[in-house]
């Protein structure tokens, strides 16, 4: 019996006309003025030509032929961000026929970062928004954006939430909180913390947060944890 | 301060030489000859042409411009080796700069199936390796099985082994030695029926195996678990 073998010849340039691009989906938390309460926000790119002139989208960019994904990721979120995280982790390919008027799969990246870790500084056409209350985006972006926070809901270890969206070290409560913006509901404070300790991804330090509160002991992630989770992918591929 | 907008117009074609390519790692169980024992397999094709002709490759083909990347997976595992899977999951898009003589980023799927869902009719150039002993594969195919082994040992649920790997019901004995066989060391039996039960992620029956042995429960997999893998996405991306 024949069959195709793999990788035959490239077909001739013209059919195929697929292109590839990077997008990437940053988060952090932003406390909601006048509250106690903190929300998702991701920062978007309003577009400037057509397709979906106007429209906000994710930003990215067109891979480079000569450059890897991760960096293709990275460089198209700095040029039209000016943001750069220490990491970016590879999401998911999006390659639905229909997604843009012409044929293009979308890698999407996304990390998480500390307020403290966005510049000052205002860049032309980029905003942050809400990620539970966006406006109609460009191409495909609101169901990539879904699918991150589903992932970050239903995914995310304590010590990678930790790592990327808190300080070094951390009270289980300032955790908590992070969990309650993310899953929009309150969360019992003891299920909370036999879970945390259950997962033993967060390290206890000999440090205790103190002020208008009982002292409460600083936790820090485990790096181990954070670091073997993309196995044995090194950053060039 | 301004800055790039996201993808402005495509690059010409010709500086823009990037092509799409899916490929597929299927997982399966063999029992060794003569051994109480099972390994992990794959099936891997021999390349007919060049690039790294006679080398071994796993299946897969070119991104069609009107098919999307799950179809295209299915497709170009069916053609290369007549299976046909009934769920094919993305695994990750690998597309370093130096991974094949032209530029080409692979959006590689993977899935487990049960011995018998192989179809018994053998496949010209297509044969099945031992996962832990693979010869040297064409592309940066042995880091990808590499990734995905990877993946199986640390990310995938008892749930998902047992519905990819076993029968519709099975016992914790049965699927003990499925981990086993994947971790490639033995497991303590009363550990690891507490972990199991524990997950909660698998559903006892009211059936027992009867036989040389005392019954032993017969359980099955939670298919709630199973199908909200995927979250939000939905098969046309």
């Amino acid at each position: 019996m024949t069959r195709t073998s793999t990788l035959s010849p490239a077909p001739a340039t013209g059919v195929d006309a697929t292109r590839v691009a990077v997008s990437t989906v940053i988060f952090t938390l932003r406390r909601v003025p006048g509250s106690d309460a903190a929300s998702v926000v991701l920062p978007l790119v309003r577009r400037t030509r057509d397709p979906h002139e106007g429209l906000w989208a994710l930003p990215g960019g067109w891979l480079d032929v000569t450059e890897g994904l991760d960096a293709a990721a990275s460089r198209t979120l700095g040029e039209t961000t000016g943001l750069a995280p220490s990491y970016l982790e590879q999401l998911y390919a999006f390659g639905a026929v229909d997604r843009s008027p012409s044929r293009v799969v979308s890698i999407v990246y996304w990390a998480l970062i500390r307020p403290d870790e966005i510049p000052d500084e205002t860049v032309e056409n980029v905003s942050w928004f809400d990620a539970a209350s966006l406006p109609r985006l460009a191409f495909d972006h609101n169901h990539i954006v879904d699918y991150a926070l589903w992932r970050l809901r239903n995914k995310v270890g304590y010590s990678r939430i930790a790592h990327g969206l808190l300080a070094d070290e951390f009270t289980l409560a300032e955790l908590r909180e992070v969990y309650e913006s993310i899953l929009g509901r309150r969360l019992d404070p003891a299920n909370f913390r036999r879970q945390v300790e259950n997962a033993g991804t967060l390290i206890p330090t000999d440090r205790f947060r103190t002020g208008s509160h009982r002292p409460a002991r600083l936790y820090r992630y485990n790096q181990d944890v954070e670091l073997s989770d993309r196995g044995p992918l090194d950053t060039r591929h």
